[in-house]
């Protein structure tokens, strides 16, 4: 049986390594075990190399085109040569993030061109989604406070709070837009998260094994 | 007044070295010495990081599409942080590859998606474009007998015959199709090769001069 592929999606500081235990312990009472995890951009030896030129470029100014191309280079050698095969050997695979990241950052938050990220994600991901993505939403506030609590940010942490309002809202639209996504309110206690992340899973295994 | 862009193409073992000689010599000819030289994938700190990636990868298969990807990531950087600043303030720019390239060997060669080059071009470049182009032509046989003299050949340079065919085949059609570009012989003895480049910068710059 393929396995299923269910991403993190959120702002820094959203509490995505929370929930993702949420999610392991959920799957786990479930009898899924044979679990991948990855993180993006990165996962891959080439992906991860991307990943430090996309966060840490300090030599010269990165343009918007070159920051998104550079993440769907990362983003096809993790699906290729990552998660694809994974999948295909039954096995349930995390994401710390994926494709909505690009949406709502480059997207919402650096205003790129709608139709050139259609066009490119179209073009190098085909119909490869998601099975199921957990967006945890928090005001940029919050999250920014909390990320900062855990040291120094990188090149896109560093943007103003209007980037990531921006990247909020656009978030919001595609998580409505999404039927395999829902929202996850990350402000409240953490006890709270952590139950409604575990029953969103719950729900998400019964409709899989209604299948 | 703002300068030029005059970029060399050609399969490796082409002579593009020895092409780019002849030019500047031309140019000093006609007093146009302001000269900024550009090589690609390179040419700015990020754009040699993203080079090494694409040409010495070996931890991982590189996929077709990320390899072009982190191409135009690279040539992105180029243009916007070193080509068109120096055209701006009217200096002649002389590139070791460009655009024709990936055209030539990810489109040809690797026989990527038409539409999905296309578009990528469109989106990333605009309608940037070099202002002259000189396509030193040499059977692969010949160009890789030359390349190989020179020591270890790279990730790309380690195709099959067959690979260098078709992107040979490619660039022919386009040097055709491209209104500012011109083929220059590049299997004559050096002398002669020289000298054709020579004549057809002369001829260039004698068009610019009329406008």
């Amino acid at each position: 049986m393929v396995g299923k592929f269910i991403v993190l999606e959120g702002l820094e500081g959203a509490g995505k390594t929370t929930a993702r235990n949420a999610i392991v312990e959920q799957l786990y009472a479930n009898g899924i075990t044979d679990l991948v995890f990855t993180r993006e951009p990165g996962g891959t030896p080439l992906a991860e190399k991307l990943r430090q030129l996309i966060k840490h470029e300090n030599q010269e100014p990165v343009t918007d085109k070159a920051e998104l191309l550079m993440l769907y280079a990362a983003r096809i050698q993790l699906v290729e040569n990552v998660i694809k095969p994974a999948l295909a050997q039954g096995k349930w695979v995390i994401g710390d993030r994926h494709d909505m990241s690009s949406q709502a950052y480059q997207g919402g938050g650096r205003q790129l061109d709608q139709s050139f990220m259609a066009n490119l994600k179209n073009s190098v991901l085909g119909d490869f989604a998601p099975d199921f993505t957990l967006y945890l939403d928090i005001t940029p506030e919050q999250g920014l406070a909390r990320a900062r609590g855990r040291g120094e940010l990188d090149r896109i942490e560093q943007q103003n709070l209007d980037f990531f309002h921006r990247t909020r809202e656009r978030y919001l639209q595609l998580v409505v837009q999404d039927p395999k996504a829902v929202i996850i309110h990350a402000g409240q206690v953490l006890e709270q998260v952590t139950a409604d992340v575990k029953v969103a899973v719950q729900k998400f295994v019964d409709s899989v094994a209604l299948h």
